[in-house]
């Protein structure tokens, strides 16, 4: 079987997931971390080399505020989470903001925790213009140069768009819709997105 | 109904569909052409404003010679049926190449066709490094700066990825994908993506 060096996660549904449990909205967040450990470990049994998450965006920062407070605290408990793992984990985004969690700064530059192994990259206060750099012309390369091009994206949450996770890196990505909101994970998703990628042919347009 | 400004095409599937009925992989993309046009009449008469298709890629010149000259007049007559409508037509790609066909130069500014009225963007030898410019330091703003936000992204023949189709004006695209090959179109293709992106709720990540 053909596994993908690199898996993209976009982990949606969250909130949804918390109202249909009868919970607020932003109580949906933590409800994620599980999710993401077992996935981590999941994709790490598999052979895949390399995850990056879509933890928030500098877009989501807009939202209320009990929202933002959440899911930037679940961005922190589920990095410490995985820093407790066989990985090497980079959290990249724009640190020169209010919104950037001070606590994760140590983690901006990639560091090996356990023995390694598995690349992790953990986008927290991402945004694409801030990546291109286009409105900077001083950038003359991505900012996110060390995160390499992923194979297969996989957003959970029925939403099917990239909501600009890594325009660059995904250009000749498979992506692979889940109805399931985030929560709900399994690791058989991963098992049926991986069975899924398998089948599809690869031709880089070639 | 909620209509899509800006809709991208990723006409996939003539070779499979070619080898489906008989014929030599080569002889797909002619069947491909009289889809574009019915794709073209039928979105315009839903009110869709732009409509972006991809053609070729710097990639895809990479194919043995006789497709190549295939796709490749397949989308010269392409632009040419399209200037018989009410168009707005630009063909966008690396012209400083032999792969671009010399007879599409004339439309490589925009031009008003008709009465105009729907812009039509024909990506033929593009490639999004060429598009970035993240090779060259002169670039500060993306080539395709003329083609707006892509709306929703349509594209048929069963794979589900982007190809390198201009990435950062799709960061925020939703996707539909089709299983049927690009010559077995029907319009009714478009009525049922449209209404799935009526369905879609649009946050831009907010």
């Amino acid at each position: 079987m053909r596994i993908p060096k690199h898996i993209g996660v976009i982990p949606d549904g969250n909130r949804r997931w918390a109202v249909n449990h009868g919970m607020e909205k932003k109580d949906g967040y933590e409800s994620g971390l599980n999710p993401g450990l077992a996935l981590f470990r999941k994709c790490k049994s598999m052979g895949v080399k390399e995850i990056t998450y879509y933890g928030f965006t500098v877009d989501n920062t807009k939202r209320q505020r009990d929202q933002r407070l959440a899911f930037t605290k679940a961005c922190v408990d589920a990095v410490k989470l995985l820093s407790g793992e066989d990985a090497e984990l980079l959290v990249l985004g724009n640190t020169e903001s209010e919104m950037f969690p001070k606590e994760l700064l140590p983690y901006t530059e990639r560091r090996t925790f356990g023995k390694g192994g598995t690349r992790v990259n953990f986008l927290v206060n991402y945004s694409w213009e801030w990546d291109i750099g286009n409105k900077d012309a001083i950038n003359k390369k991505l900012r996110s140069a060390d995160v390499s091009r992923v194979d297969l994206l996989i957003r959970w949450g029925g939403r099917k768009r990239l909501s600009g996770f890594l325009p660059i890196q995904t250009v000749y990505s498979d992506f692979y819709f889940i109805d399931d909101y985030w929560p709900d994970f399994t690791p058989e998703d991963i098992d049926e997105a991986i069975t899924w990628y398998d089948r599809q042919e690869i031709t880089l347009g070639g």
